[in-house]
């Protein structure tokens, strides 16, 4: 390593040692005779002293600016009486700093890393490397990725088996619309980037995968809001043999783990749980922010299995296709559709939707039926879900699951304006990656070796 | 829960016990009186008697067929003398079955669900759902499972902090082709799926992420062969203030960990060294089988930093063109490009190599030089990594890093014939998905939002 120690480290039991750091220059305090120096890394600040006494080094700090990086050798001191930080866990040392060597210099910086900046955010999702350094933000993404972890130690320790599933599959919109990619090595045909991986984890239920969980990226092409962007993280759960009970079960135990061993917090279980037809009588939505206090997770159940489409003149799925209608229900399939529930449930916190789930249907001939229902005709059926279709009547055990979307949970969880803040490179509403500027033009041969092209603008 | 136990978990230890189990009927013996079912979960057989004093249970039993899913409730009995099976767990006891429902029934079988099989793998990836239920494939899977678990949790006790980067980002093809994604929000312009996150972690290196990993799916649109796949795993690592050694000792200590966690197998280490030279030299390839036993890592480094591409009649990027040369042969660089060493390093397991890396450039000049030196023009490197050479700009730290290509990996730990066999569901040679049958056509109306057409194929 090029350090012995981190910024965050040193405290007054180094005292004495002689030590070399490497971070960058927060701040610099020039005296005449004493240059000060807050030495950042992601870990902490260290207080480092050049004198002049150490002439090369002191004639090098003379020159820093904020932000270069650099490596200092020195000895760790306690600081002067009066001088202390006793708000950082460095704040009782300062390193004399004997010898200085910069590792890289920076330009002058188009705003500064601070906690708080008053910068537009494309500005700022443009320098999204100078975004990250600003403590407030780096701490969502540590929070983040202590999250994802904890939720693995938990389902690892279940039993749950992690399985990656394809990025490039079959286009089957239902609801949002798919990103599609072109096939080079097939003409003419097109992958599409999964909206969900919820088919190939029903079909993991029929292999006899059992538990199954990810933390996989999705993908919709949609207009963007707020809450929305292109590519989202969904921790994606299902299993096989069980009922509602074992998945509010699972899921309460699972958040009452993470956010103790994460936050310290110590959630309430069980949540509390409202009918969908409560909830829209009572609160007039289906996500109810039941506030009174931190975190308060909410179980909304019993969805109504259909909503009907105006504009298309049909019966749609509420939920998705797949989801088990309730067993007192299925004569009602004919009869009266609007009235069927299903088995579903959503977990709502301080209003937001933060996961979705539901038991599946195992049946082929249910799933049938259901695709009938949605006006889904059976040449389509099979076109389009047949290896589903296949896979259910080969020995499908009953299963159910859920998902969490992750981008959102992390948002209110650090109480975040916008999923965007959680998310490592974010895009803008027009879909843009301000930092590296996708989606870009390609070359043309790209596009003749896909046999694609784009179309002539119409004029107007 | 629909069952009360898995069919691995019985034994001597639940004798008298009453029970409720789900799973596949994995074989059926009907000795006219009696009635023996295995019954087949992922976690083990359970055997099954069916006596005909339960009148109702032992008639459906009768009618069972092969991997029909079936939940039974009855009393834990110790098998007959001389009827016990000791090669596994569940072998001395047998469930009485009093209950039997039928949760779903089977069609005859393609195939049927034993260890090895004489089926075409296309006919198998058709029905990866049966396939996957055989022991030996579904075994990859939890060890597959393990090991990325036993990754993340080595690393996450380093203090690496996962970050998730985009799979929506730039085209910039360097080596291999892109996927191309049509941006219907940005018509004409295209996003491409990641060949590697690279330059995403070299930014979160400048941002002060100073540790950073990410299982991470990885695309690259090449003709496949056996151990290619169009959309492929990898162990994605960086480090700031690092050099060559903290990356040896990193992967050792960590593969060390793995290994013994998983399998029980003590790795020894250090891992062997060997220069790039010398390994063409003494074996003719820079991935030496040095067998002697399983599992023997081999480091190769000192690559040369260029090779000359005689078709385009220039030099290019051995590794790519963000690796850092040794120091000592900066000089070289204008007078012999074909003699300068990279500081980049593979690591090779029983002749494959399974990971590969080095150390980045930190200096934007000296990677603007590297560019010119690859013909990659002035605008041409503004246009397609202008973000790169701003983020080096602004305080960009020494750092290095490494990925590991997973599904090689795990396909050389469970001497599989191919990746295929580690991956949940692969494309075939033709980049086909035998299960979904993607690629696909898509409705002409997704092209028209997308604004692109496909190429009418030339008569010939």
């Amino acid at each position: 390593m090029l350090r012995t120690h981190t910024c965050g480290q040193l405290d007054r039991n180094n005292i004495g040692e002689e030590v070399t750091l490497c971070g960058w220059v927060a701040s610099r305090r020039d005296h005449g005779k004493i240059i000060f120096i807050d030495l950042r890394d992601r870990y902490g600040k260290t207080q480092v002293v050049f004198l002049p006494s150490f002439k090369d080094a002191y004639k090098k700090a003379k020159k820093l600016k904020n932000e270069d990086v650099i490596r200092i050798k020195g000895k760790v001191n306690p600081r002067p009486k009066g001088t202390e930080n006793p708000k950082i866990s460095t704040g009782g040392v300062e390193v004399c700093g004997e010898e200085l060597e910069i590792l890289n210099s920076s330009l002058d910086l188009p705003f500064s890393i601070e906690e708080k900046i008053e910068v537009s955010e494309d500005t700022r999702l443009y320098h999204r490397y100078l975004d990250l350094r600003r403590k407030p933000l780096l701490d969502k993404f540590i929070l983040r990725s202590h999250f994802n972890y904890k939720f693995r130690e938990y389902l690892h320790k279940c039993g749950f088996l992690e399985i990656e599933t394809p990025y490039l599959t079959k286009s089957t919109p239902e609801g949002a619309r798919d990103f599609l990619v072109p096939s080079r090595l097939n003409q003419g045909k097109f992958y599409a980037l999964p909206q969900s991986p919820q088919l190939f984890k029903q079909i993991l239920m029929v292999a006899g995968v059992d538990k199954y969980y990810q933390i996989v990226r999705c993908f919709r092409d949609e207009d963007l809001r707020k809450d929305r962007q292109p590519e989202f993280t969904q921790l994606d759960i299902e299993l096989s043999f069980i009922e509602e009970e074992d998945i509010y079960n699972l899921v309460e135990d699972m958040l009452k783990f993470v956010f103790k061993e994460v936050l310290g917090i110590e959630l309430k279980t069980p949540f509390l749980r409202i009918k969908y037809e409560e909830a829209m009588k009572n609160y007039s939505t289906d996500k109810p922010d039941i506030g009174k206090g931190e975190f308060r997770f909410l179980w909304v159940y019993e969805f109504p299995l259909f909503e009907y489409n105006q504009q298309e003149q049909r019966w749609q799925a509420l939920h998705h296709p797949f989801t088990m209608p309730s067993l007192k229900d299925i004569e009602l399939l004919d009869k009266n559709p609007s009235l069927v529930k299903a088995r579903s449930y959503d977990l709502v916190l301080n209003g937001v939707e933060v996961a979705s789930g539901s038991i599946r249907i195992h049946d082929p001939q249910l799933q049938k039926k259901i695709f009938s229902l949605i006006k889904v005709d059976e040449e389509e059926a099979e076109r389009k879900f047949g290896f589903l279709l296949r896979a259910l009547s080969y020995g499908a055990p009953p299963h159910g699951g859920i998902a969490f979307g992750l981008d959102r949970l992390y948002a209110i969880i650090t109480k975040s304006e916008s999923i965007r803040e959680v998310i490592g490179f974010p895009k803008t509403q027009k879909g843009v990656c301000m930092l590296t500027e996708a989606p870009s033009e390609v070359e043309k041969n790209q596009l003749e070796e896909l046999g694609i092209e784009t179309k002539e603008k119409e004029e107007k």
